[in-house]
């Protein structure tokens, strides 16, 4: 079987962007019975949509908005297939309700895990069967990392990513963003506070990067212990020359008053000037507190007794800094907001959770091609992946769809740097670790920071925890390299 | 925790019909996007339709059975949804079928229990986000009695009640009454026979209240042991001036051979005096047969062997007095009807649950203003509750609503009676029962037949099961009382 | 209970073929509230189709697969309804997708078992409520064999039936031939591959029946072990001529290298000559592979190891015999096709799946009555069966729906040949085996090969599994048999 894999490979590496057995579009569209478009256009993460398609599916949520029940001739014969491979009836209603409204029809497949469908079916031949002739676009939630980027390389309609692990909801993303965009008219230069556990949450985190790409400020106030990641203050610099400060927060009053705030702004230090002092930038006036649950089940019982968990109340809310700031929150909701703020104006939850209907009724009408996006620009680059040619599967995430679907998921990888070598899991995302690097053309093993490594074609990179690995699969060491 | 109840509670005395934290109807119209109709109308007791309207809902009725596929334009863009928090497939298909043939969109959440929703998720929040902008409708079962009372006080939509708990599925008695008008024209004066369990179920309770609304006649020929409960007489008599008599229902043949069978008539005496002799009244001819199934979920094993349970067979068919009876059932049935029977003229329970589809119909196009009911009249009062200033939830039914959705349902009761004062959940209709009464403003308390108890304001009451609770509640006895 | 089983039989006998209790035609046209066509068609088994409908069918297929999206005014106001006892995701969307390009309206009960509707309801009861009304048409799932044909009996809409334990699953034999026709042009005179496991699939012998029944040839390389099973060459051999010859399968590669392949074809012994020698049958050239999973849920242990089970590979379909065969499978697959082989274009499983949404669309909107079939002919006559009138359930087969749901389904049987009688089950097909033959008039038994038994009115047939059950049934013996 590991032959199999390693035949298959090298098969395809010279078809570097395809796994091998995977339809190429042309046949994908023939799959799906002719006339579809050839070039489907999915939703894996928020990072495949640009700014000006952003806003543009905006302008169209609010059209939606205004009259939700105006545009039930857009998408008449059209089918959605909700799949879902864990429960979230929350989503998925309004996934359905979006496109009921637009006049489509839905399928539902709300328990996958528990149907004959996947009993030893791999996800990518369910997406073959449903997207080939079944609906028009399938949305999908899997347990698994990566699984929604998977789905989308097999299917011949565009798979929207309903959650995929805990990697991705870009959807979620989408409409917390639609909400400032409704609530402040524009998203730059705002400050949202995020409050909570910002670091289990990486829809936090996905929201935190696209709240930099817009040029938004972020106040953090964090649960003690439960502070963003180091790497993700990382990415936001480095993507987006985000610099993180320390924060006043006092006059945030309550709601700061056991949390060591931070700054996080995309302002050029000379702008920042005007508003910091020796103790770092003071909080003036919030436009949204944006509240977030314990993501519990992600937590060693040590590190979080819920008793001492933040609450917003409403003396937190009486802030002078939070006068005009609206309360966010993605909803369900424990006990971390209380529910004597519910019937304060600013607390636009609700609001947030329904607004989830419009922005998915322009995603799934623009993605099935029955709207256009006003001058949405050019799609965001597509990011390119490579098969691994050799060996086994280098992705370290046992979450990984890669995995567990391995009938299918071919590991790939994408190149983050390339001096010194960065690589990540095409699927998950995780940066992969080795120790030594081998080309499989020439079957000769390097060090990481060898500078050779810059001539292997990306298609011939392979990657070993250890030069054992390495001799082991058939690879000899680069002079210098003992390779004992 | 207790003590921000008592908070919450005060500050709601000054708003009295409010539980604190719902939004007003104008907020909720505001989360649902604006646009909403600020009044929307529910269906969570057969008490909420008056007469006029029930009528008009039948004749509405008669137009969708008469054409059942021709209605498809009535409710284009509007969606239903579907929350089930227990399973009943068919009460969930007879709805979902009634919005399609209405030419609306259908939302199904088939198991809420199972769902992540509900993952410590209330119900008020599940309803608010549901009702702000997924669905322009909901219906809803609960095993909660009082649930969907509860859920009506939080949607921004419509809430339609499929049943919560053991407490009321008014629908189920809608399509009972429809019925009887389809199959006799009329209901008042009809002479209907209810047998089998008339102890357990509360279905046929409702039907029993609204059989005597309308001014039929009810022949009760319980199972033995399992007689109309005697609360459920007394209403009968109170709220509709019912007499009970004992009937001599040797004409019913072996139908009531085993039962002592009694008569429920809202008729005047004198005109009584037509139909009875010394033994009582005796059934002359009768219009329907209603036959319930034993509600073995709620039987000790003591109370009912199976095998002897009543049953319905041809010969027991053949009795004069049921000659031109029709034979109906909720279904599902068991063996409590003769399959032989099924092919009898007069059974039309199947037709019985074919016709909950129109009545549906015209309900939800009714709630949803697409239909306006012909010289409905004036809708029923609505009930005027109060919420529970102080102390604990005085409801005590366990399976109340009030008692799992401690978050966002407030206790709250109605009155039943000023002299002596009665009182009701609320939500479930349970009466309270308390030793003695408290004045939440004066801080007094009383015994529960003082006279001064009428001086106190509804919305200042406050009830304790015995006097030690009210001292330490921080209550002082009126002059009279030892509070020892 | 025993008694009244034999009474209900006896007064169904002089009502041949109809159960006690159940609606007539007529009476289930005014169950539905009138209106319904009288006389509704089913799609039980393939055997309920001529030919010619089927080839009408499939041009109709073919105009709705030209235009998936244009025919959403087919079916408005039209609704029908899956009940699933048992899960089959991918069945149920194929459906649901038909009737929602059509513009219908889809129920969805996917997990009936689970469900409160069938706790001790009868499946007749419960079809007599969903299609009195409902739906318009009925998509039935179950575990017990002859679970449709029972519902068919019953519904006032049509029934089809989308897998009734292993006994049949007419649509899916459908799309196959679809598949056929539309790769091929034909069916009659095709070769077709059918290979892996030919004895526990039956809907791999649905096929090959329906295979023969077009004229065309079959090539069964069957896993070592799992082979076509005798009774099934018979069928094929009694009903449509097929004659079976070894096969000199040295042409077809690695696919047979280690199978006995036999040759079924329907074509005349001098037809033959041309093409057989010594060694049988040469495969030249096949126009299509059928490959089978392994039914691992029927076999014992021993009987199969997966890791030896059959596998198409890239290699096998470089046979020159396989040049032009399209590669079909029934999907879900496992091991048995490598990934390998689906970027072949030859490959057509995921067509295969994706062409029974138009395949279906074509049987939804016929059995609804809203597009004429073309020249389709009369229609297959339909299988005549009686009731028995005497003595316990006489099918063998423990996993029968007459079994299990005695409420309503009456015992039944037809005739498959009369001299010597050989009887079967009217719902499974399972035929009976008995040691003697009684008459319900006479009450006289007989031995099976006695020439009396021909003068005996069908309807007046019982059947016994010795002579002492007989006797104990109050049966005499015939003149000869000694009745010990």
């Amino acid at each position: 079987m590991a032959r199999m894999t390693q035949d298959t490979a090298a098969d395809s590496s010279s078809e570097p962007d395809r796994v091998e057995g995977a339809p190429t579009l042309r046949e994908a569209a023939v799959l799906a019975g002719g006339g579809e478009a050839p070039t489907a256009r999915h939703l894996v993460s928020i990072d495949d949509i640009s700014l000006q398609e952003m806003h543009a599916l905006f302008r169209l949520a609010d059209r939606f908005a205004a009259e939700p029940r105006a545009f039930a001739g857009t998408c008449p014969g059209f089918i959605s297939a909700s799949l879902f491979y864990e429960p979230s009836t929350r989503t998925r209603l309004s996934f359905e309700s979006a496109m009921l409204r637009l006049g489509g029809g839905v399928l539902t497949a709300a328990e996958m895990t528990s149907s004959s469908v996947v009993k030893g079916e791999s996800l990518a031949d369910t997406i073959r069967v449903v997207g080939g002739g079944y609906a028009d676009v399938i949305v999908l939630r899997h347990p698994s990392e990566g699984a929604a980027r998977l789905a989308a390389r097999y299917s011949p309609v565009p798979v929207i990513n309903a959650g995929d692990g805990s990697l991705e909801h870009p959807t979620q993303t989408l409409c917390d963003l639609y909400n400032l965009h409704v609530e402040r008219g524009k998203i730059e230069g705002l400050d949202v506070v995020l409050a909570g556990d910002l670091k289990y949450s990486r829809t936090v985190h996905s929201f935190a990067y696209a709240l930099a790409r817009f040029g938004a400020n972020i106040v953090c106030v964090p649960q003690a212990g439960l502070e963003l990641p180091d790497y993700v203050v990382e990415r936001l610099h480095e993507d987006f020359q985000v610099e993180p400060m320390r924060a006043d927060a006092r006059r945030l009053g309550n709601l700061a008053s056991n949390s060591d705030a931070v700054y996080l702004t995309p302002q050029k230090p000379h702008q920042l000037s005007l508003f910091t002092d020796a103790r770092g930038w003071e909080v003036q006036s919030v436009d949204a507190v944006y509240m977030t649950r314990p993501q519990t089940e992600r937590h060693s019982g040590a590190e979080l007794s819920e008793t001492t968990y933040l609450r917003l109340e409403k003396r937190a809310m009486a802030a002078e800094s939070l006068r005009d700031a609206v309360v966010m929150h993605p909803l369900p909701r424990r006990d971390e907001i209380s529910d004597e703020v519910d019937a304060d104006p600013r607390s636009i939850y609700f609001k947030q959770a329904a607004r989830g209907v419009p922005i998915r009724m322009a995603i799934l009408a623009w993605l099935l091609g029955r709207v256009p996006l006003e001058s949405a620009g050019e799609p965001s680059e597509s990011v390119e992946s490579y098969g691994v040619p050799v060996g086994p599967n280098p992705c370290p995430n046992p979450s990984c769809i890669s995995r567990t679907e391995t009938r299918h998921a071919e590991p790939r990888f994408r190149i983050l740097d390339r001096d010194p070598l960065r690589v990540a899991c095409a699927y998950c995302t995780r940066e992969l670790s080795h120790a030594v690097i081998g080309c499989s053309r020439s079957r000769i093993f390097h060090a990481p920071q060898a500078g050779t490594i810059r001539l292997i074609l990306p298609e011939h990179l392979v990657f070993f925890g250890n030069e054992e690995a390495a001799v082991e699969a058939g690879f000899r060491p680069a002079v210098g390299l003992t390779g004992h």
